[in-house]
Parts: structure tokens; sequence; C-alpha cells
């Protein structure tokens, strides 16, 4: 019966096409339209009929097929040859079912060949075995399920890891006198342990209390709310903000409502999206076009295969989390303005860490309109629909959109996971904003930030690291196996007490595991010596390339070839003031010994105060 | 060519039953395989053949048709008789578009015909204003949506409510010094100014920080997660929790992965489940059975019909949130176990709220057997995942899963809705812990909850104020139209300053409108007497049917029906207290006047200081 399923795919384009979920919408039952049967017992095939037998039937090739089957061996046979369901064995099990079934229901459920492509079950045991025996085992499935992820070593275990407000970047593990120090967490700025921050949280809490008590629908909503979406629109100088449980949702959400409700819209998004985007984009419904990563000509040939009138969302990111890319935001702007699309930029990596407000990547790239307060005409100002995190750089949780007032009003009205959730609370809402105000006014922060960055990228370098070069805050070092990259993870933090997280498939693609490491303003000199000494003993103690050896391959993802060498950082050196520190530093009889440029401005930036605790 | 489309689909199974989405994925272009042409430019039509075309050319209807027409007019006529695109101006509009263009790719966009199902496009104008008319109008498609919600009043607009942790159950609205009370939050116990979990918040606030500054896998595992999740765990009598941002998020995260993982797995749904669990099962892509509301029978016949051995996950509720009416959790497990289904039981509105420890309804429905610390083998124990949130009765913000080991693994696994976010704030989920910890030690407040409501609905009904009956904490106001439930509801806040949101459409269906008011412990006998007072003025102010019109009318939905008027609490007399204090009372004296013994209880307990104020 395979061959005929295996024929009949080849044959029909419907059956070629259609999805599971389509075929098994099709498999309910339906009594047969044109001879209803009273009681389906008194059907030949003891059951009721599929949709799918029933659009058989009026198939010009199946319908004739089976009216010849039917009239050569009765009407159960002709069902069978489409449905890849029935056995010959069928009529015995129909039989035996009957025998040990004394109620309609249960008998129904055995007899009934509602589903034809459901695989047969098993019959020729007593009943009661043969029904606790049939019933699917659903601990044994999951169980299946974690042994593929233990095999593939893609399981993942979580370390107990408390970031300590008062000793930033240091943690406690499980055991409080546990210390180490962290290399790996997104709070890039150390907004978390921000004195601003946590006063308003503090003060909120006790005028507010703990949670927001609804959707913002119903009790919900309140100022809060109102005051963070303002500063959200303020930041990136659009109409209007919405905030999100977080930007996963945010993203999820948005993409969901935009895909699904305007008319055959076609949903362009960059091979290295983030996991919301893509669950986003599935959700929709629409039509999902990928393109090459950050690949600006592969993406106008897919907008220009697309016909002119039909809504199209270009969905990308500025800054990509574990490669440190960064996207061609004004070129996919000309793009969409080209083709009729809109842009839908996700800034989660790169809110609070780039631009002079610190809006992200789009402000960044037109500093001195927005220094002015001049944001029209600007590439931010050309972005349909901003998203970001208040997770992050700003040290809270939850996330956003931004955009134009009737996007965002739409949106607000529209998507079920932000209309059935319940808000952030007050002082997580006050607390977010209060740090992104606290943002929009000292860059300190996030030019600490960069300038440690170089420096761990520079030393790295030096000592035949393979870091990924990108030119962006994130410092990826690559291993490019699975158990190495988790071995060094373990051995970092139990041997050297410093937590840096192996980043394997299926967040990278297998070959691609690497540390992905992200420095903050509190990682001083110190911090990155012990670092660097670390991860150069433990590359040598587990034999990981080096860069050098990946050089002699010939390079892979831009380690160890010769024309990648010279990613030039988005912060540049006269936005971090080092051109001007350098020519300071000539001219009073220049730099000493073998300190770099970049260590001896942060050596200046140390002694001017400007590290991470004048900021708490 | 539009009749051509309509007769293709009534007769071709593949186009009355493939989804848009599939048409549109065939629709992208492709060369045709049987004679390659070196450049599209060359075919007659100017474009790439589409799939579909391709698909159409193997049917043996179209294929034999596009063959005959193909004879009589040429290649291009026969593709245009199948995918309702083409019209006859098709080549002049190519002409043109070659005429006005200059670039490959640009061309490209207007001559292939790359898209069959795409309505065509305006051609006749210039290239640049045929360009500019011939994209999507975003913010036109936006403003019509918006349009629609104002048209079917189910536009939201959101009020500004600012819950005093001091002076609850009171909140300011935008300006401080408006006062209101709010009757229709969802911290339904005063959890979130609870004095222990404040001091929780504070105290982790301090140490911790204020967000978690990653996922679970990278860096935002701590012991808060560790020691939320135990708690949880202890909860529900399970191996294993996990948490999530949100229950909406735990919901949809954990339907959408186990449906879409299991093999033909089918979801069946109680028709009023949440919005979340609803998005869940879309997002599973797999086949969804809808049960009607609580109805046990429609259920068992719905399983009977399905094959035994398929998975199967009965997703249901315990409080629905809008009605208040009950899940038949007992009966549902039953039906479980024949058939070798899971059950999937969302308890977001009765965590805290029932049951000994405040797990629940499954474990308010054995009572003393948790109470003894049994639970083995108890309703609760039966449930094989629950689902809850700390935003409610818990007074925080998140969600959870709770089940089996493998279960809670294999989600933590795979779900991209849990694995790909930040985690909670650490003070979030130690404030949380507090609550539900506190929640298991005291009963006071839920039942101090569960007088108020009783107390609430009583006073409702003496009036004859239509209360939608339910044996839950909810009251149910039944209006039966938009406008009007919508004009009560500001009439409450306007001239009374009493906060009751209105529910419209989509959240109830339209005609159920209703005012959904939810008593918490500090909503005492003053506060109560407002409400009922203002909400019976409004009744005469609006003309609102009242529970006799109902009556006169047959009833509806419970209300003004006789036989659903004795709907019992699930709390009993006994659980509450009230048998053993009514014996007091006779005993010293009986009750006094009018007070109702509901009241006489309330001033008891209130005298005895059982208020929220204890609490707190």
């Amino acid at each position: 019966m395979d061959s005929v399923l295996r024929q009949s795919k080849a044959m029909c384009p419907f059956l070629k096409t259609a999805s599971p979920a389509t075929l098994r919408a099709l498999s309910t039952s339906a009594r047969p339209t044109a001879t209803p049967s009273p009681s389906p017992k008194a059907s030949p095939c003891g059951g009721t009929m599929s949709k799918l037998t029933l659009l058989a039937g009026r198939c010009p090739v199946m319908g004739k097929a089976m009216a010849v089957q039917s009239s050569k061996y009765g009407a159960a046979a002709s069902l069978r040859a489409f449905s890849n369901h029935a056995k010959t064995s069928s009529a015995s099990a129909h039989g035996k079912a009957k025998m040990h079934t004394s109620r309609g229901q249960e008998a129904r459920a055995v007899e009934g060949h509602v589903s034809g492509i459901y695989p047969p079950n098993k019959t020729n045991k007593p009943l009661a075995d043969a029904r606790a025996a049939a019933k699917f085992n659903y601990e044994s499935f999951y169980t299946a399920e974690l042994d593929k992820k233990h095999k593939d070593k893609s399981y993942r275990y979580f370390n107990n890891i408390n970031r300590l407000a008062k000793d930033f970047p240091r943690a406690h593990m499980s055991n409080k006198e546990d210390r180490v120090t962290v290399w790996c967490a997104n709070d890039y700025l150390g907004m978390g342990r921000n004195s601003r921050v946590l006063n308003k949280m503090h003060e909120t809490l006790e005028e507010y209390g703990a949670g927001a008590g609804g959707t913002r629908n119903i009790s919900g909503h309140n100022r809060h709310a109102v005051e963070l979406e303002g500063t959200l629109a303020k930041l990136h100088a659009k109409d209007a903000a919405l905030v999100f449980s977080s930007c996963y949702v945010a993203n999820d959400a948005t993409l969901a409502t935009l895909g699904s409700k305007m008319p055959d819209c076609v949903i362009l998004s960059d091979s290295l999206n983030h996991a919301s985007m893509i669950q986003g984009i599935r959700h929709s419904g629409t039509k999902k076009v990928v393109f090459k990563h950050n690949d600006v000509a592969d993406l106008e040939a897919k907008l220009a295969a697309l016909p002119l009138h039909v809504p199209k969302i270009i969905a990308f990111e500025s800054v990509y989390s574990m490669c440190g890319s960064i996207g061609p935001i004004e070129e996919i702007c000309d793009l969409a303005d080209k083709y009729g699309a809109i842009t839908f930029l996700d800034e989660v990596h790169a809110v609070g860490m780039y631009g002079p407000s610190g809006a992200g990547v789009a402000e960044h790239l037109d500093w001195e309109a927005h220094k002015e307060g001049m944001p029209r005409g600007t590439i931010m100002d050309r972005i349909d629909i901003i998203t970001g995190t208040l997770g992050k750089a700003y040290g809270c949780v939850g996330g956003y959109i931004a955009g134009s007032e009737k996007l965002v009003d739409m949106i607000r009205s529209l998507a079920p996971g932000f209309i059935f959730t319940t808000s952030l609370p007050p002082a997580t809402m006050a607390g977010a904003r209060a740090s992104i105000e606290y943002q929009m006014e000292h860059d300190g922060d996030r030019r600490l930030q960069q300038l440690h960055t170089r420096a761990v990228k520079e030393e790295m370098n030096a000592r035949d690291i393979p870091v990924i070069p990108n030119p962006s805050h994130i410092v990826p070092l690559l291993v490019g196996n699975a158990e190495l990259a988790k071995a060094a993870s373990d051995m970092l933090l139990n041997d050297y007490q410093i937590y840096v997280q192996s980043i394997n498939y299926p967040t990278v693609p297998v070959g691609q595991e690497r540390l992905r490491i992200t420095p903050t303003p509190g990682h001083g000199k110190e911090l990155r010596e012990e670092l660097v000494q670390a991860v150069d003993e433990i590359w040598t103690r587990l034999g990981i390339k080096r860069t050098s050896d990946w050089a002699a391959e010939g390079g892979f993802i831009g380690v160890g070839e010769q024309d990648n060498t010279e990613v030039q950082p988005l912060w540049t050196d006269k936005q971090l003031g080092i051109e001007q520190a350098a020519k300071e530093i000539m001219a009073t009889g220049g730099q000493s010994g073998k300190a770099s440029l970049t260590e001896t401005l942060l050596e200046r930036e140390a002694g001017a105060g400007r590290s991470v605790a004048a900021a708490a």
C-alpha cells in the first residue's frame, strides 16, 4: 500500500504539496454525502468516510480509479487504495475489536477508519492489554527527545550564576562562597546595578506594589507604562512605542500580526535573524523569503522578484548577537523605498550601546544629526519599526516596538501576545525608564564598554586566540567543536572562576561553536588580564585551534582570513575620544613601554574616575 | 478570468483546499524544467514560470486543457487560464516597463509573472508615478484596521490606573489627586502589597540588581529560578516546574512545542479556552478539535472518534476568567485515562485562590488529602501539566508549567519561547516565591476573598442586578451590549470613582458584554455598599436589563434561568468556616436584624483582625 501512496504523491499535485496538517484535517470523519447511512455500523468498513476520501471521489483520476476498484472489490477496498490505511487484516481487526467491546463509543474508536493517515494499530491482543499497549507513551517520547539532545551534544546544563549588584561583574554560584567573574552577561553596561535605576525601583515598589495586577486593558495600564512608552518613542524619535513582556514577545507578536493581517504579505528575513523573528514570521502564516546574511544584493534580487504592490516587510537586526556583525541599515532602507517595503529592525543588542543617546546603531550612523536633535531624514527616521529590549544594556526586563502612531495602535489593538497578558510590574517599567534616561544623558558607560571590548580583542589577537572579526561589542572566540567549547567553558568556570557560556548548536551552526565574551564597563585591567591568560592556557590545554591554525587552513568565518582582519569598529576613534587622547599623549611625551593606545587611554579614563563605579 | 478560477476551485480538490500560504509558496518563480530557456526574456510572457503552473501541467485535467489552449493561442495564454493573473494588457505592460527601466532587476519586478495569485497591477501610467501608486500603502492599511475596531466598538481605550500599595484597593488616575476604588484587578488577594513579598523584593533588588542579565542558558540561571521552580513543583506536588516570562508564553510555548513534536498529535480544546492556549495550538500546526465548554459528553465523543494510539492533549482551564465557570477536572482526567490522552490544565485564575495550599481547583477537590500531605492518587496528581501565573493572586508577574521531570526537561530543551528570552529578574522570582509560600501557610486571604465574593453576589442579586451564576470568585454582571457596557464602566469611573472595566468583544461574544468584578480581601463592607449602590443607580440611569427582565425573556447564559440559580460555590460553607460560625451565632442569640449570615461572619472576621491589613 505504501507504493500506492508514493505513486499518488508523485502523480497528484494535491497530495504532493498539501501539508500534513491539511491532510490530517481532511482525515476527520464525514458521512458520505451521496448515500447517507443511518448508522456507521451499516457501512461495510465499519466506520465513517474521511473528507479525504470524499475529495478523492471528486478527483478526475482517483474518482475513476475508485469506481473501477469499487466494482471489483466493493467500496471498502477502493477507499483503502487512496488512504494508505486499511490493511487486508482490517476486517478481522474490526471483528475482534467488536468482540471485546461493550460500549458503543469505545467500539467506534477502534472501528472508525476516521484517519487515513494514521498508521494501523496493533489489534491481535485481548482488548484491555491492547488498549493499554496501543496508547501513546508520552514519557517515552519525552525521553527519546531528550536522548536526541544528549546525543548531538545540544543538551543544555544551566550554570547557577548569581550576579552581585555590589560586586559587579562578579557573581556567586549555588554556594554563596564560590565567586566567579561573569564575562558573558547581556547586562552590557551594568545598568542592573545602577543606583538611579535601583532607587527608582525601590521607590516604585513601595508606592505601587509588586505587580501590575492586570492586562493593559483591565487595570494594568498606568503612568509607568505611559511614561516608559513616551520615553521610548522619544529615544527613537518615533510617534509611539508599545511595551511587551519581552522583546521575544514583541518580535513574535508584531511580525505575526502584520504578516497575517496584510493581504499577501511577504516577509524578507535575514538568514541569521533571531529565533523570536523566525517564530513571528512562522506564526504569521505568510510567505517568508530568507536572504543571505547582510547580503544587500541577494535581498535586492529577492525584492525585485516580487510584485511592487504586495506588502513586504524586511526583518533584520542591527547587531547580530552571536557573531557581532552589523546589518547594512541604510542600504536596506534604500531597497525598502525602491521596492515598496517596510523595515523591521531589531536593535535588541544595540539599544543603550550605540548612538549619542544610546538609541542603537541606526542612531549611531547619524551621530551629529541626532546629537543636534535633528532626527528627521536620518536612517533611524527611515526605519518603520524598531524593536528593542529593556533586559540587556538597560539592565531590567521587557521589550518594545517603536513606530508610527497608527502602526503602534494597530499592534496594540490586534496582537494577542500584547492584549492577553499581564503588564510588566510598575517598578520594572519605572526602573527601565530611569535606565534609558540615564543612558540618554551619559555616554560614559558605553564608551568605556567599547574601550574594554577593543582591549580584549587586541589582547586575544596578540596571543593568537581566534576572535571572529566584527565591528561591534561582541567578542566571539571560535572553537569549532561542541564538546571542546563546553569543556573550555567548564574549565574556565572550575579552574579559573571565570564564567563564559559555550555557544553550541542550535544557537550557532555545527562547526561554528564558540565562546561569546561580553566586556562591560566593569571589566577593568586586572579582570581582563585574568581572562586572557586563562583563555590562552585553556587553548593550549585543550589543543583548540589558534588563529594561525585557521589561517593555515585558509581561514574560516573571518578568522585567519587575510581580508577580514581589518574590520573597523562602529565606534570610531574620534567618537571614543581616542584621536584627541592620542594627540595629548604624544604631546606629553608619548606612550610608555608596550601598553597599547587603548590601554593607555583606559588608564587615563580610570584615573579620571570614569569607571563604572562612578555610574553606580 | 475570475470565473476560470471559480470553476477551477469548484473542480479541483487541490485548489479548493490548499491554503493561501501554500498557493503563495507555489507562485514563486521556477524555470520550466522541460524546456529550459537560457534567458527569462525569451519567454513569450516575459517572465519565469511559477511552480503552480508547472504543477498544473502535470494535472491530468489542467495539463490537457493547457495543451489544447497552447496549440490555439500559444503558451502564454494557457498559463493565464490557470493562473488568473495575466490580462490581455500584459504584453503591453511588459513593453512599457522595459522602456522606463534601466536596470535589469527593476524590470524583472514588473515583467516577471512570478505570482499568479496576486491581483494585476495598474500599468497605464508613466512608470515613476506607477511605481509610487503601485506600492502598498501601509499607513492606510493600519488606519483601515483601526477603523474596523472603531466601527464594531471593539476599539479599546485604556484607563490610567495606578494601584496604591499603601491604600489597597484604591488607585490614582493620571492626576495623583483623583482617587478611585479598583474592583476589577487580578491581584485577587492583594499580594502585590504584602509586606513579606515587598521586603523580599527590596532585599533581592539590593543584593542581585534589577535584571537577570541573560537567558536561562547564558548567565540568567540563578538561585532565584531554582528556588522558585522548586517551590512551584512542591506546590503542585509535581517532579518539576519551569518559569516563563508570563503564562501567556508558558501556554503558547508548551502547547506549540508538544503539538508540533508529538507525531500526529491532536489537541482537544475547550471552546472557552484563553487566547494563549488558542495561539499555542495554532502555533503547533497540529490538529485541533474544539469541544463544547465544560461538556464532558462532547469531549468523550471527540476522543472516541480518534484512534487510541495517537497522542492527544486535552487543554482546558479550572476557572474560566470571564464567566467564572469551573472545569470538570476529574471527569476529564477519567476520559484522558480511558482514551490515552494527557491533560493540560490552566490554573491561572485559581492558583493562590483554591485548595488548602492555594495550589488551585485541582487541589481544592481533594482538600483533606492535600491538607494531610498525601497528594498521590488525587486529581491534581492525575493532571499531567498544570500551568499557572505569578501575576494574579500571587501579585507579581510571570508564568509557569509543572509536570513530570521529563516533560519539563523537554520543554526546557525545545521551546523557543523559553530558550531565547531573558529570565525574569531575581527580585521578581524571589518575590513570587515569597508570595506562594505565604499563601501555602495562610489561607485567610483567600477565605476572606470568598466571603467578600459571596457578599457582593448576594447584594447584587438582592437588587435584581444580573450576576452570571458561577461557583468561583468572579462576579460577572451581564449587560449584553457593547456601548452600554462601556457607558456603565465610564459612568462608574467618572461619577462614582469606581473602576470596573467593561468586557466586550472579542474577549466575550457579542451580546454577552459584561462588567467583571473581582472582590479582594480588601473590599470591606463600606466599599461593597458603595459598589452595589453605584451599580444599582447606573442600571437605572442607563436602563440596563435586570435579572427579572432577562427572566421574562426566558433567561440568558444562566441569568434569570430557573435551574441555574442554585450554583453552589466551590468553597463550601464548611471550608469557609460558615457552618461552625452559624452554630456559634445561633448559640449566642442568632443573627441581628437583616444582615445575612455572610455579612455577620464578615463582621466577626473583621473583629478578629483577619482583614487584609493583617497580612500586609
